[in-house]
């Protein structure tokens, strides 16, 4: 039966659940009883299941009433779920191919059952094993122009985006944990912060105290609160993309709603930053990851540009928005003025994303959520150097976002920053 | 009996529907037969009745299904109502006093009865008069700083605004004629624009080929579609201000929606600017006027600076919001920072200000909507020399609004323009 109302399932009910729907049961092919089933899911959130069968795999994902990662002290909404279907089939309509294809979803269940995506690997395991992946540029950008652009005041007449932003609207307790978790609760004592003690302790002191950092977050926070731009991912770091060689997928868009673009680019890039400088705390010999960490530059690099160029050429080619209407910039003069003024745009989006990958790195170091790129340096002194050197960044380019003028010069910082030497004293 | 379907209400339908509502009859006082019932609707878009019984008068405003000014050739959603009523519901709570009371309201007829304000006129048609108003600036001012302030994300939390946003989304109607009159059409051919000719025209065709100002205006047009930062009333110029020596009543909020908050102040300061600037058109001797021009500008000035202390004076004592967390800015050197910001915040806010006022002259000069400031000056050249003047103060303000570094610039601005002569030729 489909069932109407919510209960967690253990794998004996998504069996039988599965089993009645006819579509699903035949992808995965055989009996039932034959499906193997385990649970995988390893992210903050939520329930996540494998289901293969004998003539397929699926992937089905079910939001639990609370924060995994905390336990039911910290509920959350199933509603999440929701806004992640209705996001995962935007973003598929818009950038096809980038995103899992949704099977089934059941609104009552909070579930999602979508493809199953193998051999894929979470991409941010893979950084921490020295994997480069030559498709990923032309992917996320292609994923971050599309999905941005075309769900802007640029693509989109201002009726429809109004639409937009009112379905997502009620998505705001995830809101609230980027708000809190994010842009407030590092530069404050809260009990559930924890960093790599007791190296960075001086420096976590010193981030509660500096408040060019707080005005710098708090404005971004703001920014994220009332800057509809577009309909963004919400929470688009590697360990939302799944990749092989030959493809990219990204994947848990339950943070949508309509917010600032930078906040997605700079996931991106302040994500890829901290693989680059959690790098040197997985040699096995000193400098055997200096080529994978060239390609991390790189590909630092290459997704602001790749994404700029995609960005602009879209706004050439599909501008069916309300923002800068033709009519205003008819003729070569009109043409060559907006083209400058799409220029000051890419400007001002590049100095959000400056300031948005910033915040994504330093509450990954004093915050809640850590992620595996550091957490896997064994040695915590080793692991706190990598982390040292990623705040100093960070702060950088958050008190000062607009000191950054290209991306260039983000990346000649995390190369200066790469062999800085923290001096824990002794 | 109450109606659950429009039709568009004549008087003696007014009547019986008045009488059946057993706290307006009373309200009114006497035999419904005896109730005197005028349409005295000015505006562009509805019906506006004033009833008048025994015991008291009201007013009762019903949508059409189209703009009033043009015709049925221009639909228009009834649902204006629905906000409208929201709106004003929202104000009287924030500024207790400065909207008119609501007695009634009717979905389905897209009806708002409500308080008749006597001896209140229209402050437009004092201005034109040369009536001064000595409470003008406080109220205004609270009701600006009130209704902005305490619906931003200073002020409430963010799961509270979002559904704010949520819930005036679908005003997108009322949005998109601001989007295109104001922020568009003047710059452009289309049909329905007007201006004093043959005076104008070539300032008219300059505007249209003026790609400054095109990108300002487009900058300014972007941030109305995608800044809600409060709810704002989003037609608030003279003619929705009505006034007595006395009193202060703002009225008729159907353009309300999330949105950015120098819109609202913009209004205020671009339609005194226009007063002063048409004064000098309705001379019966040269200089006859001096003194109430000297108040509008000293107005001006005020309305500023009396709005940007009592904003910060709200955000020192009610910031409940997500915005800024005061535990981010503890201390004495925290609140000192804080001050700083704020006065950082109010610079911003006051650049948006100054280019929305100017957006707003501009459209009252070569666009649809004209207003009686230029309109009721006979002679059309004197006219246009006003309103030439106007232009060339707009167009300073919109393209280089980040110069005007105080609202002193800005009234310095428009004294030095109040003698330039705009030299039509032969």
């Amino acid at each position: 039966m489909t069932s109407d109302e919510y209960r967690i399932l253990r794998e004996t009910d998504l069996r039988d659940y599965l089993a009645q729907l006819p579509a699903i049961a035949c992808q995965l092919g055989g009996a039932p009883a034959s499906w193997s089933i385990s649970e995988v899911g390893d992210g903050n959130l939520n329930l996540v299941f494998i289901v293969r069968g004998g003539a397929g795999s699926i992937a089905v994902k079910q939001a639990l009433p609370y924060v995994r990662l905390v336990g039911e002290s910290w509920p959350l909404p199933l509603s999440r779920s929701h806004y992640e279907h209705l996001a995962l089939t935007h973003q598929a309509r818009l950038a096809p191919g980038l995103v899992p294809a949704v099977l089934h979803h059941d609104e009552a269940l909070a579930l999602i059952a979508m493809e199953f995506l193998e051999p894929h690997i979470i991409m941010r395991k893979g950084l921490v094993g020295g994997t480069t992946y030559p498709r990923f540029v032309d992917d996320i950008t292609t994923f971050l122009a599309r999905t941005l652009f075309l769900s802007s005041d640029l693509a989109v007449p201002a009726a429809e985006k109004k639409q937009g932003i009112a379905a997502f609207a009620g998505n705001h307790a995830l809101c609230k944990i980027t708000e809190d978790l994010i842009f407030t609760d590092p530069y404050r004592i809260v009990e559930q912060n924890r960093w790599t003690s007791p190296w960075l302790d001086t420096t976590a002191a010193r981030f509660r105290g500096d408040l060019d950092l707080h005005v710098a977050v708090s404005r971004l926070k703001l920014k994220f609160m009332a800057a509809p731009e577009a309909l963004i991912h919400g929470d688009l770091h590697t360990g939302s993309i799944m990749v092989t060689e030959r493809e990219t997928q990204v994947i848990d868009p339950e943070f949508a709603f309509y917010g600032p673009m930078g906040f997605d680019i700079g996931a991106v890039i302040g994500n890829l930053l901290m693989g680059y400088l959690a790098s040197s705390g997985h040699e096995t010999s000193p400098g055997d990851r200096r080529t994978f960490e060239a390609w991390l530059l790189e590909t630092v690099e290459s997704v602001w540009t790749e994404f700029a160029r995609k960005f602009v050429e879209l706004w050439r080619t599909e501008a069916k928005g309300d923002g800068y209407p033709p009519t205003l910039f008819a003729g070569a003069n009109g043409a060559a003025r907006l083209d400058a003024e799409r220029q000051a745009y890419m400007a001002q989006l590049f100095c959000d994303t400056v300031g948005f990958a910033a915040a994504k790195i330093i509450r990954r170091i004093l915050g809640l959520a850590h992620n595996i790129d550091f957490e896997l340096i064994d040695d915590p002194k080793r692991r706190a150097i990598c982390e040292a050197r990623s705040l100093r960044l960070a702060r950088a380019m958050l008190v000062d976002a607009a000191s950054f003028a290209s991306i260039g010069a983000v990346t000649n910082a995390a190369r200066e920053v790469r062999d800085w030497d923290p001096d824990f004293g002794a």
